[in-house]
């Protein structure tokens, strides 16, 4: 098992990376208030693990109340949300439960959001199923719903008490999903570690076929990244913005596309890459350090086009992100691979040049 | 103008006490990270008030999006903090907008709980225009929707960056409404602060009649009992849980009635009275002391016994109350005027009895 931690003095966490973790119950007793905990999941996972990890959790002398949602990020709403709520309080979960999320992203998001605000704040415990919520989502306290008009517009931060990372969970997750995972790790090499890009270079294919280890050493290493951006920049006011490269343009992608059609990871390749072009357009990244990225999105299975909305029309939506701060958009653009910066001053005909060069008609 | 602090750390903000405050557009403007604000009222405060509140931060140099929501405690839940969040996107407002909660509690806490969750969260400032919120709600960072299943049950712990009491909005206040406020008042003489309740006990028709330096005396030794507790313990893990005083009774008199019937206050008023004769049923509270806390609450014109619900069903809901810990039911009981104590293993049948003689049937 591997071990990292989340620096934030009192309310800091850590994370364990391995196999077999969710047979484990005494990992989860040994920090929670109390023998109360309420595991959130949704109807593809619970089938696969709910089971083997009530029991485990069981075993271990917590008592387990289960709710069970709808899969998927259409479901990401107020809706599901309040099924959290009732579910706690049809189980009379009062202030000291620990809420479970085992799931990916969307799972992790919404239970997190609900131990934000049930009864003005519980405990909670990111048990990440996917790759993306491995490596990204479950490390960091954002917790969201989505609302008509914007994803994530509603949440808080909320940091969990702990993070397991059964990499054995990965087994049974659709290799559609395992790329979307690579975006966000692929990220971390191009924002801040050129020696883990280098290296995801030199094994991507071994990542995408699950050799066990080297999915290990690239969970481990990207939540170190993430850690460290966390532990600096908890909510977000500099340096965690960077974790939102490609993330602008691929929120238009996805809210363009209706949300669910691309898969997160898919619009934040793409979105990368078009941050990469814009950036060796403006003079500011070369050429070969911005093919080099675009070459490793690819290698990955990854889109490095957009669907070709027009360029007016991704403007609009970026407009509407909420990165948007005091009016002026807001974008993380590269120097080189492993060295990111925010810009707020991009000259927009820029910006529709280089979303027109990356998505063909 | 009177001018108190709330401790917190870097969190720590003013409390502002006195006349005319709302045309002073640069209490505001000071504060504010940008220039934009978004004022969120109701129907029956925005004729009285939001025009002139308005024009004082329009000329401070501020931009106001204003959200006017229906009035009433029926109204807090999440289809009119809906409201808001649509009222905040179709205004464009990002994540440096400061949201202004210009009414009494309802409005403050879905204010604030609207402030603690758009976009993970943005600053708000509390201006009470009711009693109870001047002297309580407004102060602390308590923010709360209600749950069909239950009052304030999802919420976060959100502070204010400013609270200005303007003393001349009581002017429009309803009697009955002022009275309920009068009710967190004589609570902290109760729990804390004999002085004060001797104070009460001279002054306390001065009160009623709206005498503007005893309003003004009451609201500033009110919010510095509030503000003392909160900086002790912001998320209410010991001392805070005191002013909950009555509140346990009180909610279960609201539920019982249906929210709405029972101003909050006066459900506290009663909850006071129970919880004050139950101390002394127990023992714990001089019979003298029981008796002058009943006698002030009564002169307030605030009722001393709840309505005839039955002890069973008053147990029933009491035991959904939040304030139920690990399944065990804890009571704030007096030990004396201005000394209070949090109990969880009173006898049931105690508690009934005490229920049984305040509430004739």
């Amino acid at each position: 098992m591997r071990k990292l931690s989340v620096a934030l003095g009192e309310r800091s966490y850590p994370i364990l990376i391995g196999r077999g973790l969710i047979a484990q119950g005494h990992l989860v007793a040994d920090v929670v208030k109390t023998p109360r905990v309420a595991i959130v999941t949704n109807d593809v996972v619970a089938p696969l693990y709910l089971d083997a990890f009530v029991q485990s959790l069981e075993a271990a002398g917590l008592y387990c109340a289960t709710v069970v949602l709808p899969d998927g990020e259409a479901h990401k709403n107020w809706e599901t949300l309040n099924a959290i709520y009732d579910g706690l309080l049809a189980a009379h979960c009062d202030r000291s439960v620990t809420l479970i999320a085992l799931g990916g992203g969307v799972i992790g998001d919404m239970t997190g959001f609900a131990a934000a605000t049930y009864q003005r704040g519980v405990d909670f415990i990111q048990v990440p199923t996917t790759l993306l919520s491995q490596v990204d989502s479950s490390v960091g306290g954002k917790t969201a719903v989505n609302h008509p008009r914007g994803k994530n517009m509603i949440g808080a931060f909320h940091q969990p008490r702990l993070v397991i990372a059964d990499t054995d969970t990965l087994s049974t997750l659709p290799d559609r999903e395992l790329k979307a995972g690579v975006a966000e790790v692929i990220k971390y090499g191009l924002i801040r570690d050129p020696e883990f890009f280098d290296w995801l270079e030199a094994n991507i294919e071994a990542v995408l076929r699950r050799d066990p280890d080297v999915l290990a050493e690239t969970i481990e290493r990207s939540c170190a990244n993430k850690a460290r951006i966390v532990a600096e920049d908890e909510t977000e006011r500099g340096v965690r913005a960077l974790l939102n490269l490609g993330h602008t343009f691929g929120h238009a992608i996805e809210a363009g596309m209706g949300y669910g059609v691309w898969l997160h990871g898919e619009a934040v390749a793409a979105g990368m890459a078009m941050a990469a072009t814009l950036s060796m357009r403006l003079g500011w990244m070369p050429e070969d350090q911005c093919r080099r990225g675009i070459a490793l999105i690819a290698r990955a299975g990854l889109p490095v086009c957009g669907p070709a909305l027009g360029a007016s029309r991704y403007l609009a939506l970026m407009a509407h992100d909420k990165k948007v701060e005091a009016g002026r958009l807001r974008l993380v653009l590269l120097r080189a691979i492993g060295d990111a910066e925010i810009f707020s001053d991009v000259p927009v005909d820029d910006i529709a040049a280089a979303i027109d060069a990356c998505c063909p008609a």
